[in-house]
Order: structure tokens, then C-alpha cells, then sequence
């Protein structure tokens, strides 16, 4: 079959290599479409990061090269022993997480925080970029008839926001500050909307974004090089600070502005993964008496939770898919498509169907 | 009256003034015991920090001088037209919080966070280190019969361990870490061992404040510089780590521990005030998905929960009582002794009554 294998640093190769079995517990997938997303990016760009390269994975066993994809929608191809509730040929998502079981996290259902955790498409387990990829039944969760195989693809990056829409304390009233419209940003936007929202401020640095967020629902959308972001989020909630602030951004000037926006006792989210320390001075969030919550990724919840507002329609993402290639065209196509115009594009999805 | 006025940097001066009328809606204290604590020794050391030097402050409208002292009881000597359930010679614990009552921070019942906000004995208003002071009736909490002036004076440091433990999310069972065993430590200590706790670990460096530890209920006291905090901490908690982490240190070691040593998902509780700008990596708390809380000082309920603890016998700080000085002695036996010795004392204590 074919498989987008990563091998280093600018190093993808699409290659020929056998189909994998379908064991017991387990489900195989023809996968259908897949996100690319910041992650892959980075592989290509720097990596390898997440993907194991000289110690295997801890839970897979693997080391590079590994089948890449961690965002995909596919239909089931096969059903291993044991495997109840699927049939052959249904539409399903896929909730690429990987954990050990074993370490206090799991054990404490924070199995998205498992220090041995990794992602399908990423930490090797195969991956959405094939013909056929075997993962746990856990993993495998239907899509409704009137949900694409399109927007199943989007079901990953929807979780993320999703899960960390969950950790805040969002009411129908809240007043929300976003920072950073990247998908992830945009992803918190559109899923604010869904669960309902008060008021939603967004601030992007990028013109083109700054339009993708009034397309996606943002009621005020700031360049924070032409504003005083802490000033005019407070006059767009009462004088008083947004009431939980979401940092997509994870630079020094983001949390900051989080920090100094946020109304007294408010919620600051971290989505942002961090590459390097930043100077911080936690008076900020002292003087406010605020909080200041981090997020990693989501759990199977966030999944069904995305599908089932998909399924009812509160969720329509479909405009977020600003281009499709095939999966001959993944790294021209894709990745450096999305290196080059990062910001022209919100995601990128490879169909694999030849 | 005599009344312990501070000017500025190294320059308090026990002095006579007017006597305050006690006007409408306020009552006259006469303080018996005033407590020193660090704020205390930061201003005569390198103040005026919270004592308005050249702007009157914005509730008080005062500049230095100003009467200092703001963690203190007293008896009622006055009682001001239109207050009620008080009695001339009762004893009372004050709170000394100033605040303005108009901006988002007070409408939202954060008046802790008052920009504007301040304490008696700290930003004019009068202060416990006098013959008499005048304080709004909301200020003034009944002592139970039970519970000595001396006691009285500690209500104030013990309100800001229980506020911040309020703020976390304490059951039964939680285990928990202690960074830092000054004061503010040692009241969080007290104040978990009356609110019931699974266990209570503390890490300090002063030896003298490591006995303190042990003393007031600590199951475990560790010294950061012998022991590898993370992996003790961990191993005292089942691998997992604390469930809660207070930071009462405040230095870039102990945020890091904080933030290392949590359990998945779990909360770290600043409790310090910052000195300056740290370096600080988020994805510490974002690959454990957890939370950081702030607090800042305390409010009504604080007190009047931690007067009830002490009435019913949970709470039984006087052992924080390491001397008491009379008010003519309080630079040389108070402030200059507490800064020469400071990890010997916990609470010095000074008499007002002459
Ligand atoms: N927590 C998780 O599990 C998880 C999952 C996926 C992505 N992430 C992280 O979330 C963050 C966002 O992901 P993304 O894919 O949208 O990234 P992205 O880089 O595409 O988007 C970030 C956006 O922030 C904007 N920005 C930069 N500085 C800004 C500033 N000062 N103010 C306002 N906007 C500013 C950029 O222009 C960009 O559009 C990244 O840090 C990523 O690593 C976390
Ligand atoms: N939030 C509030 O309203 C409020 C109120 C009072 C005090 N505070 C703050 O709380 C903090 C504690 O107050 P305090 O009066 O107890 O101060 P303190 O300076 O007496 O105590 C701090 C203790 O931390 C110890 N320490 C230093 N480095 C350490 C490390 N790496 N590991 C473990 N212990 C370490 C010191 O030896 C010291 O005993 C201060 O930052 C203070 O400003 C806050
Ligand atoms: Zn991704
Ligand atoms: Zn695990
Ligand atoms: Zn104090
Ligand atoms: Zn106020």
C-alpha cells in the first residue's frame, strides 16, 4: 500500500510498504482525508520532535521512519475480534492518542497528559497518509450520515478547542478575548459560537487571518500592533477585562496581554505549546487574583463532543478547508504550500483515496 | 495619642497626635496587639512601597506620614452613629482592607483586587500601632470569648492562608506541598491541618523554620538543597505527585518546582508577591495540564472563617507567637530584631496597651 513515511528533517517519501493486519481489539481504517497541521510543519521543518528517532516510542515500539497523518476521517475497512458497534464502510473520525495506561496521568483519566503518550501519524502505530492504517477500537468514533468525510478531518483540530473550551468557565454571557488566529485560534472561535458565547474578541497580527476570524464569528477583531489590546478589551467588556482569555498565540507579548487583559479572578487558557522560556512576572496575574489554566490536546469526550455538534449542525467548519491535495502532493502541495502561505490558509487536507 | 508614624526608608518615629473622632458608620478601636510582618519590614528597608509618598492615596487621601501597623485586635472604644451589634469593650480582630468600591474589581466582589485598594496601617486611615483607631464598622470582627487579643493579631496572616486554600481545590485527602515555611507557610500549615488534609509536605532552607514546620503540623519537611524536590515530593504522593502545591517562596526555584511537581492536572496556589521578572517555560504546566492560581490578600469571609476556627478550637496558632515587644520598643525589638533574626521568629507581637 502507499504510505507518506517521515524520515527526518526534510526527508517524506511516499514508498510501497505491506498492508498492516488487523488484530483482535482492533480496527483497520482506509483513510480518507487528512489535516496537516503546525506539528507536521515542525517534523519537516526541524524535526524530528515527536517522532522517535533513535529510542523507540515507549508505547509503539517504533522509531523513524513512521507513517505521518494524525488528522483523518476514513472509513472502516476492517474489524478485528472483539471490536462491537462498527460496521464496514462507515464514515468515522479518529482519535489519534496514544498512552501507556501505566503512569499516574492515565490512571487519573489525564490520559492526554501521559508523559509515555505520543499521536497516531506521529509517534509511529502507522497513519492517516496510507491506504490502510490499524488503530484501537477506542480510537474509532462513527460520524453522522450528514457529516463529510471532509469535515471529519477536522474533527482533530475542533478538539483541541473543544477541550480547552471545556477546562474554562464559559458561560452564555462571557466576554472572551482570543489571541492568535491561527487554526487553533479559529477553531476556538467557531466552537465559542456553537456552545454560545456572549462576545467574542479576537487579536491577529496577519490581515488575512484577521479576515478568516470575522468569517468565522469574532465579534471585534484587533491588530495588536495598531491597539492597546489591554485598553480596548477592557472598553469591549464593561471597563472590566474579558472574562476568560485564550492564549493561541504563545508569545512574551500574548501572555502578557493575557495576563494583564483578564478582569479580576478571571481565566486565562494557555492552548499554546511554548518553545522557549519567556520572562513572566506572575503579579500580573496576582493583582487580578486571576487564573491562568493550561490545556494539551483532548480526550475522547472532546471527539464526541465535536461529533455531536457537527451532527446537529451548531458546528459548521466546512470553510476552514481552504485547499485539498491529493496524497501524491503532499509535501509541494501540502507542507510547503502551508510553509510559504501560512497564512492565506486555514487548513490543508490530503485525500487519500487514489 | 501616641501613634508609630512611618516617614519613609529607615525613618518611623513614635510620635503625639490628635486623637480621630469616630464618625458616622465607623467605630474606635483601641488596638491591644499589632503583628510586624514582611510588608512591614520592606517599607522601613526600602520603602515607601505601600505607603503613598507623593500621591495622596486614592481612598485615604493621605500621604506619609502615615500610622503603621495592620495585622492587629483591640477592644471597642467608640461606636459611631448607626452601627450596630457591637459593645463598647468587646474584642475584635480588624480587617483592614481599604478598597473603593466602584471599580470592576469591587462591583464583582473582587474587592481584594482593588486597584485603588490598600490596608489600614499601610496607606493612611490610621493604624493599629496607636492609642486609637478609626475603622468602618465592617471592619471590626467580634473575637469569640475564647480567643486571647494575642490570637487576635494573627487572624490577619492566618486570613491569607485560608483564602488561598479556599481558592484551591482542598479535599479530605489532598496532599499537599508547601514551598517556602516563613509566616505565610507556616499559616497554610495550621490552617490545612484545621481544615483536614491527607498529608502536608514542606520545603524550606532556614533549619530554625524547618522545626517551626515540623511544629505546627507537617508530616514531612524537606531542605530543596538535600533533596530533589520533584522526585520526593512524587514519591510521597504515590508517584503521581502533590495534588496542590502553595508557593509561598516566590523565587524562580520554587516555581519551577511548583510546576514540576504537581500531579497531572493539579493546582499550584502562588501565594508570594514578586520581586521581579522570572524566567518562565508555560508547557511546564501545559504537559501536566495543570493550573496556576493567584491570590492576593483576603476578604470579609476570610476572617470571619478563621475566627470561627479559632473559636472552635480547630486552629491554635499561638505557638506563631515567638516574642511580644511593648509599642515604645517596636523598631529595635520589633522590626530591627525581625530583620536581624528573621528565621528565628515567626510573629513578634507588639503591645499597644501602656
Ligand atoms: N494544546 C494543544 O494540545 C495544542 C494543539 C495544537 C496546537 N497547539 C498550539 O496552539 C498554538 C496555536 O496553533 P496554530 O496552529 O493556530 O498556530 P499558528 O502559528 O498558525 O497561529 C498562531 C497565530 O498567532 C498570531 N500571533 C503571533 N503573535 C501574536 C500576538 N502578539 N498577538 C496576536 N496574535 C499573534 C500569528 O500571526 C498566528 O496567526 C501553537 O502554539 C500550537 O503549538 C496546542
Ligand atoms: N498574597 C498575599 O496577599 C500575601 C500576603 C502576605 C505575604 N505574601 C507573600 O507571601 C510570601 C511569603 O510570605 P512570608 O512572610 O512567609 O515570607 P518569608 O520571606 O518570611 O518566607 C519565605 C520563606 O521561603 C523560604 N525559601 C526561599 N527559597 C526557597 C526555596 N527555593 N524552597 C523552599 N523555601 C524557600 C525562605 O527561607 C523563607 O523562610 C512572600 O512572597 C510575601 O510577599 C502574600
Ligand atoms: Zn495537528
Ligand atoms: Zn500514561
Ligand atoms: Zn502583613
Ligand atoms: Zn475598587
Amino acid at each position: 500500500m502507499r504510505a507518506v513515511r517521515y524520515y527526518g528533517k526534510e526527508d517524506i517519501r511516499i514508498e510501497k510498504i505491506p498492508e498492516p493486519e488487523c488484530r483482535d481489539g482492533m480496527v483497520k481504517i482506509a483513510p480518507a482525508f487528512v489535516g496537516i497541521c503546525g506539528t507536521d510543519l515542525h517534523e519537516y521543518q526541524g524535526g524530528p520532535n515527536f517522532a522517535p528517532k533513535h529510542k523507540p516510542h515507549p508505547v509503539t515500539g517504533e522509531t523513524v521512519p513512521i507513517t505521518i497523518g494524525h488528522e483523518f476521517s476514513g472509513t472502516v475497512k476492517e474489524i478485528g475480534r472483539g471490536v462491537q458497534d462498527l460496521a464496514i464502510g462507515q464514515k468515522v473520525a479518529i482519535q489519534p492518542s496514544i498512552f501507556c495506561g501505566e503512569c499516574g496521568a492515565c490512571k487519573n483519566n489525564v490520559e492526554n497528559a501521559c508523559p509515555n503518550g505520543g499521536f497516531i501519524g506521529l509517534s509511529g502505530g502507522g497513519g492517516g497518509l496510507s491506504d490502510s492504517v490499524v488503530v484501537p477500537a477506542r480510537a474509532v468514533l462513527p460520524l453522522p450520515p450528514n457529516v463529510t468525510l471532509q469535515v471529519g478531518a477536522l474533527v482533530e483540530p475542533l478538539s483541541v478547542a473543544w477541550h480547552a473550551i471545556s477546562a474554562s468557565p464559559l458561560t452564555p454571557s462571557s466576554i472572551v478575548l482570543v489571541l492568535g488566529g491561527g487554526p487553533i485560534g479559529l477553531a476556538i472561535v467557531q466552537c465559542l459560537r456553537a456552545r454560545g458565547v456572549g462576545k467574542v474578541i479576537v487579536s491577529e497580527v496577519s490581515v488575512a487571518r484577521q479576515a478568516f476570524a470575522r468569517d468565522f464569528g469574532a465579534d471585534h477583531v484587533l491588530d495588536p500592533r495598531n491597539h492597546d489590546l489591554v485598553a480596548t478589551s477592557q472598553e469591549l467588556s464593561n471597563g472590566e477585562g474579558p472574562d476568560i482569555v485564550f492564549d493561541c498565540a504563545g508569545v512574551p507579548a500574548s501572555i502578557n496581554t493575557a495576563c494583564l487583559s483578564v478582569k479580576p479572578r478571571g481565566t486565562v487558557v494557555n492552548v499554546a505549546i511554548w518553545e522557549k522560556e519567556i520572562p513572566f512576572q506572575p503579579n500580573m496575574l496576582v493583582f487580578r487574583e486571576a487564573k491562568y489554566l493550561a490545556v494539551l490536546g483532548y480526550q475522547k469526550i472532546d471527539f464526541e463532543e465535536v461529533i455531536n455538534a457537527l451532527g446537529s449542525g451548531a458546528l459548521k467548519p466546512s470553510k476552514m478547508i481552504t485547499q485539498c491535495v491529493l496524497l501524491e502532493n503532499v509535501v509541494e502541495g501540502g507542507i510547503k504550500t502551508l510553509i510559504a502561505e501560512k497564512d492565506k490558509h486555514v487548513k490543508i487536507l490530503v485525500e487519500v483515496a487514489s
